[in-house]
């Protein structure tokens, strides 16, 4: 169920797209639905529903699963008018199990205990005691069976003493489902199909409905505002936080810590406070990462040290740090950053699509992008290659045991022949021999007259 | 009120000039006085006195409204004291309404509430319940009516059990509290004039006294130490960021959010953790700000994106970045950054008094200051604009679709025809013509025979 | 006690060096034992014994103490044994104090009182209530008098009841510590020789046995987690935070701060969210430090500025900001930066060991490494100090009152002259004469008839 407004987000973007822990609600949901080895999965779109499907079609390419079956709901008419477009996508036999694309964090081992527990047979609903359960509806039942859902408007005041509620989630057997939707009426002060009043009716047939209780309330928790959504985000970090530090990854603050992905750690991994990481991150044994570093899409090798303040954004091709590697502070390595072991990259330098060998420096206010740099090689403070010349990107090579010296430019396309020295403040538009030092710059006169300005 | 040391501060700075999210405590009072629509507002100062006063005077012509009126009372001998200074000031008629410069969050509401009840004829205390009272002067009541506050010293161990407190702001008719301001006496343990002394008079004198509770206790918090104006720093600053949630802004981490001043936002603005906002600050319709950023009095037009560890410092003159611009990470922008719609800011470039019109460039470790760069400019990695001659500043010219090389310096004041290309490690310090090449840098030579240095 | 694995922390290094506050655990003890004018400190090493060792020995050297006395532990057969270790090195009178290398905010003042309780004669514990006891050894007394210790899992389901458990911590009078040591037998589940058995033979022997409650129970928490180390560290950082505005110091945020080592602050020091300061650090009166800044081993004297995200890591050698100086955004300030007073720093400014005396600038994207830089010097934007020949490190001396023309190349060694001026873009190698205006760089030429690229 993915076709809501979420009014409350006061947002154009459609509920379920909104992000939890870096990625799209939705696509939360999908994931977990992937993993319970369903016939198909039918998404049911409505509010935004072009947006909603392209994100789903995208996460499901990215995980490498078949895309799902897409229905669209308009107008929406309620929930069960939702599930009712789903009908002719759904099988003949089988379970039918329905989630909510604004519950993002339910699990599966939750969902097959409903499935489980449903057997082909029973309604089963997924329940959570609230402490609070004003506003929702409340599970009327007697021992293990249900007699209904009452809407926290219609209950009487005894009912209201009741804390367990329902949570959106059912699974229901898919044949009985049908037959029940069909009969749903929109006869009720919203004018609206409501999923739930299929209690009713399969109470009426005589069906067997029971709840079973979520044991964790995270896992059932929906976003309907900006505030919700960010007291489930805090939760969630934590519980991610935690989790590393029981795998033994030291957290210098678990409250200033963001995992918006997957990170896997090797043993004695430190990171310090208010760092970010993004998308997929390995961190090899005894890698320390500074404070308020942002990392995605890397993987950094054994025994690195990213110093703080170092911005590390590999998107899709990636970004590696070597071995023994130094980055920082105030590093950028961005895509195709690739950093052989012990290379040493320093503050205000910005490294992109470029290769740096072992054992090469870039210590100080400096650019390297589209190169290839061997080993050895020191790339003096303040160089750049100028890799665009205004319309095309260019590759500048720097062989083995190269110097560069400061404030150099390195004019793409251009090679650099081993064991070269380029002097300080060249601009190198050919390529050098092997051994030789390339100047390019003025001579030094003095001018011995000259009257510095004076204040106006 | 606002003439007490504020010794338990520790600090040389009187204790109204403390800041809570970045503005002065009195200042904060001030502006709610104002809000009040007062014949006049009267500031005692004392300690500190001509700080607070120009403070005073300074946050008024900010908010275009005329100064209060300033009564010094030296030396400080206590409220009452304070008080009286205020008399010749006071009119002959109306309510004289007694706030704490110290007691930052008080709402124009409340305080209205004060002058309802008070209408010309009681006097009107404003209290409040306090779950540990210790320390503070009780309200005696019977009913409505209010028979004294005693002090904690002086309570009764009945009087201690009282939760109601007084918090040190009221509502008298002037008339009568000319009347008894007269008759304080500073007989007393520290030999100083209560304010609260009047009450026992107003009482003796059969007037009607009686006191309204504050609903919201922050309000009538008030600052005596560095870790009082720390709790209620993060308390407001927590409110702030459950305010902007409700309008819809997404914060990833309302813990890590400073607002010190004003925000707008549009709809769909995201703002990631630790994010610091200062003076006034306008976001436009689905903006995003990276984290770590720190903005302050500027305009971001809707779609731009910021990037992390950006620093956006527009002071008095303002900073302005264009629709669906991308600015850092590691940029800062300073006062007179203008930068136009689709501009790129890359990361290390510094931008000051300099307008960029749309689509132009400066994409890494750069500095633009005191220029005017057309539209579509690529300002290449490592260029400067050398705005200082070391006496006076000038401006740098850069027509539309120029290209400046890498590592160029334009020495200002200097234009650059629209069209033309500097090359890469060139001085400029002559205008060029439009659409031609300049170059200015050696040639490139070969020294074959060099011996790098070795080791010592 | 410092032989212990800490399987639990899932990491290779021993478990006392795991940092709290930046320090291994067994420094933070090794300290406290200093400070109690033992006769001498023996440590029990075992598991990463050598490790353990250096970190001591450094420790003690860096505090100017004698080494502690080392015995190695190996196998490792229980807490018992580990003393039984160090009883050759025990004298044959006076007390002995039992301490944990796990355990690392004891005070003093805490095991003062174990020892004046002690007075030759007792065995005293150190205890504490803990609401939750499972799992902790209870304490069995009547009265004043202790029984013994009982292990959770050998207590009647009365003596779980008791919240009174052992700390780890005691004193004993060496010579009957002896004797009892000596009888101790590994006869139990685990096979292991227990310190708490002496307890039982104590009682024996009719010897008096007290315990002397913790009142803190931060003081006698122990590590053995990553999870819990990171608690340990946060309710540690909000006490210093607490501390410091107790002094009067100015936290934005005490839940985002970081102090790992000492900070010495003036009055009137104002230091913003997310700050971490390292080492030893001294701030003089009226310092601000803004947002995101992380200090080591700095002394910052009176009126300075330190501006967001500045990185100041004077490591061994120290760094030094003068009266009144502004540093930052962006800045890097590395060991031997020494700024004299009014000196400006601005963004994406690297300064190694290099003095600046009063009234220097070095505002934007410059490099200034191994330099003497004098008086009122302006270093232009983009300049840099070539002091690495690729072999060699060479100075760079700049006379007062030079101005250094933007990206400028300084070849050390090289001396410029007072009063001299640097031509924009010029590399300088050699030195330059008092006054005069020193240029190299090539003529500006424009190409008239030149094509831009385009694009492929």
């Amino acid at each position: 169920m993915a076709a809501g407004k979420g009014t409350r987000m006061k947002s154009r973007k459609p509920k379920v797209l909104h992000r939890l822990a870096g990625r799209p609600l939705i696509e939360h949901v999908l994931e977990t639905a992937n993993g319970m080895d369903a016939r198909r999965v039918i998404i049911v779109t409505g509010h935004g529903g072009d947006d909603v499907e392209l994100a789903c079609t995208l996460a499901s390419v990215q995980a490498r699963r078949p895309a799902p079956i897409f229905v669209r709901q308009e107008p929406q008419l309620g929930t069960g008018h939702a599930v009712q477009q789903a009908v002719p996508a759904l099988g003949d036999s089988g379970i039918t199990l329905i989630l909510n694309g604004d519950v993002p964090l339910i699990q599966s081992g939750t969902l097959q205990a409903l499935i489980d527990r449903c057997a082909g047979e029973r309604v089963v609903l997924l329940s959570v005691d609230m402490p609070d359960p004003t506003g929702y509806g409340r599970i009327i039942r007697s021992g293990n069976a249900v007699w209904g859902i009452v809407e926290h408007k219609d209950a009487t005041e005894e009912q209201k003493q009741i804390n367990e509620v329902y949570t959106g989630f059912m699974a229901v057997p898919t044949s009985v489902l049908k037959r029940w939707l069909a009969k749903l009426t929109n006869k009720n002060a919203q004018g609206e199909y409501y999923l739930t009043d299929i209690i009713a009716l399969a109470v009426k047939d005589g069906a067997d409905v029971v709840a079973v209780k979520a044991v964790d309330p995270l896992q059932v928790d929906g976003v309907n505002s900006a505030r919700q959504l960010a007291v489930l985000e805090r939760t969630y970090q934590t519980r991610q936080a935690q989790q590393l530090m029981e795998q033994g990854v030291r957290l210098a603050d678990p409250e200033r810590f963001d995992l918006r992905g997957k990170i896997v750690c090797g043993t004695d991994v430190e990171i310090d406070i208010n760092c970010i990481f993004e998308g997929t991150v390995w961190l090899g044994d005894g890698v320390t990462i500074g404070a308020n570093c942002i990392i995605s899409n890397a993987r950094i090798e054994a025994g690195a040290v990213i110093e703080p303040y170092t911005h590390i954004a590999g998107e899709r091709s990636g970004a590696q740090v070597g071995q023994n590697a130094r980055v920082g502070p105030f590093a950028r390595l961005r895509p195709g950053a690739n950093l052989g072991p012990d290379v040493h990259v320093g503050n205000f330098v910005e490294i992109k699509n470029t290769t740096m060998a072992g054992g090469s420096k870039a210590n100080h206010l400096a650019y390297l992008g589209d190169a290839i740099v061997g080993e050895r090689v020191n790339y003096g403070a303040g160089s750049i290659t100028a890799n665009y010349d205004g319309a095309n990107k260019h590759r500048t090579v720097i062989e083995a045991d190269v110097h560069v010296g400061s404030n150099s430019v390195l004019v793409a396309p251009v090679r650099l022949g081993a064991g070269g020295t380029v002097g300080a403040g060249s601009v190198i538009t050919k390529d050098t021999a092997p051994g030789v030092l390339s100047v390019a710059r003025g001579k030094q006169v003095a001018v011995e007259n000259w009257q510095r300005p004076s204040k106006n």
